[in-house]
């Protein structure tokens, strides 16, 4: 079973990936734990718990406390984090509670929140349930929630105890999920890994029906990009920054289309198209890479269409968090694995490569089912 | 002027103590940033800001956006962080800008929580207003909001880049807060400091009278304790628990009080006498060590005379955050300017030695007016 490292100065944990661990949990965490007493609290929505309780209460001595958040992205507000707090602290959860983070991205975000602001800090441990939680947002620590003025401008970089990224769950996520989660597998391919590039390339029917190696071997290879870059910087100094290809416009996206019609991963995939252009545009890439860049974004989508103006999502990327003092930080591809960090990106280049991305969707007009959750 | 370093693993901050720190604040900050750009915000209550925004822009080259705060601990809550990031957002802060919190505990605590959440962290400096943020809150960190269910149950360890005390706002506070805030003082004195103690005893006009020599002196002494306990034990998990000596039957106080009928000091004063009788009954300490002890709590005081019952206060050290797992950490006094950090207080002997505190309230019937804001 893959298990994949992740050191910074401040933390040392293991993303392990693979079948049956949430039906080994308890003995994991004790594990975890090197034999301290700990009480754990699970944070999970109702939905999931109905699906998947059996298999995690079966290693557990006797019941945790199970906290519930409803589902979806609005609920990533502080208000919820309060209220789950305030339900830890009246169930008497001190420093040597565990909370449990099973979901996908936002359930995540907001338990790992909590963990990094409950009492100052108390440890937790992520079990991502969807694919873009296992690949992405599980891992390097980042955790918070939204604002009315954005999304994430609240948070902390507080890292979980460990990774189980069980790919049983993946069985369930509806189609479009796993798409939309593959895109970050595509661009982990597309700025570190030449050899997960050719596996997508070569394996899309396996990978997209769901089989369990090559499931796996996707999230592993994944995983391990992440982890890697966040070893090497986990503040967002320097090098994290490459995590964010496509996530300019792809961000700009999903504001323009306030959240609603696209999946992360579908908009972070129209803006690696976007980014794709751009790296053209200035001869970091040539016309072969590019194409093969674009195919395999295309070859997992469809990548629904939605209705903005260039101009509008360049002005939306104004309020990117990565503009530092007004600059903007903009990754660009220099070939297949590789890629650079530039601050000299003009409006009008953005444009440019704004408007050919939308070009190329009207090419490929998805079907208006895209997002459907029927598999 | 006296400059305190603190050193721990992840910051290295100088806490600068003395007169006139506001009016050269501009230049002082710009040192701090290493000529980096930056952009200041300002979080204070209308109250403090009509008191010394003049001397506070007075060095500004342009005045900083301001950010009002009510005062009291009621707003000691996510609410006002919430509403603080949002306006933090709509006017464009971003990681290069330097939240400068002027106030009281409340607002550095709530300013240093928010300036550790927003955008995952940006940097703060404290300009504390008030003697107990001086000697105490404003070192060392420790950030937080309350919940319903107690406080300060959410929080960050987020250092300040910086914190100036500046002696002159002293002159305006009113007697009881500074005779409160000088209990964190004697406590300082009675866990680590015998010289301050000493000065405690012998200069109590002078202090009590605001001198600004003898203030400086007593501050700067308290902040060297806290600075040097910090820098050992940042994550509180040994020898920074020997700052809390005094808080466990305090902090009790305060929650049978409501947090209405006394300022934190002056429970932190009687906390003290507890703790003082505690380690008395232990042998511990000597007659004359305890004597000398309760002896400097009272000449600072009056402590206000408040209605609980022993039982009821020994209840309530239960919910105290120092617990862990089940075991209570207590700090006791071994002698003036030393201390033990004990796990095997009983419930007997904690209600013992708040009995005894209570017949010493009974005998020293301080003044109903103790609290009043009149000098």
């Amino acid at each position: 079973m893959p298990s994949i490292p992740l050191t910074t100065p401040t933390a040392r944990y293991d993303i392990v990936i693979g079948s049956g661990l949430l039906r080994t949990l308890f003995p994991r965490l004790c594990k975890l734990s090197n034999g301290k007493p700990f009480r754990p609290f699970i944070v999970t929505s109702p939905e999931i718990w109905e699906l998947w309780s059996k298999s995690i209460l079966a290693s557990f001595p006797e019941p945790p406390t199970v906290l519930f958040l409803p589902s979806g992205e609005a609920h990533k507000r502080l208000a919820s984090v309060e209220a789950l707090a305030q339900q830890l602290a009246t169930a008497g959860a001190d420093r040597d509670s565990l909370l449990l983070a099973l979901g996908g991205g936002v359930i995540g975000d907001i338990t790992g929140f909590l963990a990094a602001i409950y009492m100052r800090g108390i440890p937790y441990v992520q079990l991502p349930s969807t694919l873009l939680a296992q690949v992405d947002s599980s891992i390097g620590g980042k955790t918070g929630v939204n604002l009315v003025a954005g999304k994430n401008l609240i948070g902390s970089f507080h890292h979980p105890l460990a990774v189980f990224a069980d790919t049983d769950l993946l069985g369930t996520l509806p189609s479009a999920e796993l798409r939309s989660g593959l895109q970050e597998s595509v661009k982990a391919a597309i700025i570190r890994n030449p050899r997960l590039f050719r596996y997508l390339e070569q394996n899309s029917q396996a990978v997209l029906a769901g089989d369990a190696d090559a499931l796996t071997r996707v999230v592993a290879a994944s995983v391990r990009v992440k982890a890697d870059v966040v070893s090497q910087d986990e503040l967002e100094s320097g090098l994290r920054m490459i995590l964010n290809f496509g996530h300019t416009i792809g961000h700009a996206i999903e504001s323009a289309t306030k959240y609603k019609q696209l999946l992360h991963g579908q908009a972070v995939g129209w803006g690696s198209i976007a980014a794709a252009h751009l790296s053209l545009s200035r001869g970091a890439i040539t016309q072969n890479e590019f194409d093969r860049m674009v195919n395999l974004i295309l070859l997992y989508g469809p990548l629904p269409a939605f209705t903005a103006k260039a101009a509008k999502l360049v002005e939306l990327t104004g309020s990117d968090k990565k503009k530092r003092s007004g600059r903007r930080a903009f990754v660009l591809t220099t070939g297949i694995g590789s890629t650079e960090v530039v601050y000299d990106v003009t409006d009008a280049e953005l444009l440019a490569a704004t408007e050919s991305m939308l070009a190329r969707m009207q090419q490929v007009t998805s079907k208006p089912s895209a997002r459907s959750r029927k598999k």
